[in-house]
């Protein structure tokens, strides 16, 4: 059976950081399923130019059937962190030890399900007083593992990401 | 040392033809080389959005120096047949029977090059007829390897075409 990866998105995603990944997942065979605040809702990336479209709410995705989550940076998080399914389902995750990936201003999502205590992280330096503040342990690495969170720093580091990314869902 | 794959750019190049593709590369550990009409300009992409600069000129770069070659699809290609230098590598590149992967409106460039008569290929439905006027046998097929080049359909092939790309990569 197909494992089903979930992908958040919401406005101004980072492109690169929601479709790179999303290729690599699929190309890795993972069905990716696109989870937004609302099904069928369109999305405009951070260029203006890319766009995703959600294929479920937030709200009808329990931790239970993905087998891992990503969540891309770019401005989305901003928006994103205010959907209070969206939280429940990375604390949903987390709780289940599955692997959830944060690229970049993702890891305000990571703040706001307030799963960072004592837990490494990284991601875009305009958030690092926030992971802080939260109680995260700032590393400036491209991309590493921290349990079942796997962290990106920037949209240079999507290479570095992908590769860790890839081999935390495959070890699970 | 560092195996270099060159990646050809121009304008209206399809946003993720060019950066899924090029973030796969380097996740895979080779150096990308953007080649493009003239060093340091910058293309928009088709979306609007996402933007590519040209490290280096297609008249500074020989075959010998590459591990292989990737041409992205979107307009781009409309515009790159027109340089005579970047043909002249394409050929060069088949001559030495080194990798190179065109996907969707890339064919365009191979069959400006004069490479495709008996060969196997696909793309964009747009350039089916191009590709059979040149010699090209037209297949339907999300992407596959045909001797030293490697053909992807359409943006939602990528997946597949990648997966392609990087073992014959790795093969050579």
């Amino acid at each position: 059976m197909e494992k089903t990866i979930g992908m958040l998105v919401g406005p101004l995603f980072e492109d690169l950081e929601f479709w790179s990944v999303a290729m690599r997942l699929r190309e890795e065979g993972y069905r990716t399923l696109v989870i937004g605040g609302k099904a069928g809702e369109t999305y405009t990336a951070k260029s203006g130019g890319l766009k995703a479209t959600a294929e479920i709410d937030a709200g009808d995705v329990t931790a239970k059937s993905l087998h891992g989550l990503a969540v891309p940076g770019g401005f989305a998080p901003d928006t994103m962190r205010r959907n209070s399914e969206m939280i429940r389902l990375i604390r949903e995750m987390d709780e289940q030890k599955k692997i959830v990936g944060f690229i970049c201003h993702a890891g305000w999502m990571a703040a706001s399900a307030k799963i960072l205590t004592g837990r490494r992280c990284t991601g875009s330096l305009g958030i690092k007083d926030d992971l802080e503040n939260a109680g995260g342990l700032w590393v400036d690495l491209p991309a590493f593992q921290e349990g079942n969170l796997v962290w990106g720093r920037v949209v240079a580091d999507i290479p570095a990401y992908q590769k860790v990314l890839i081999s935390a869902l495959g070890a699970q």
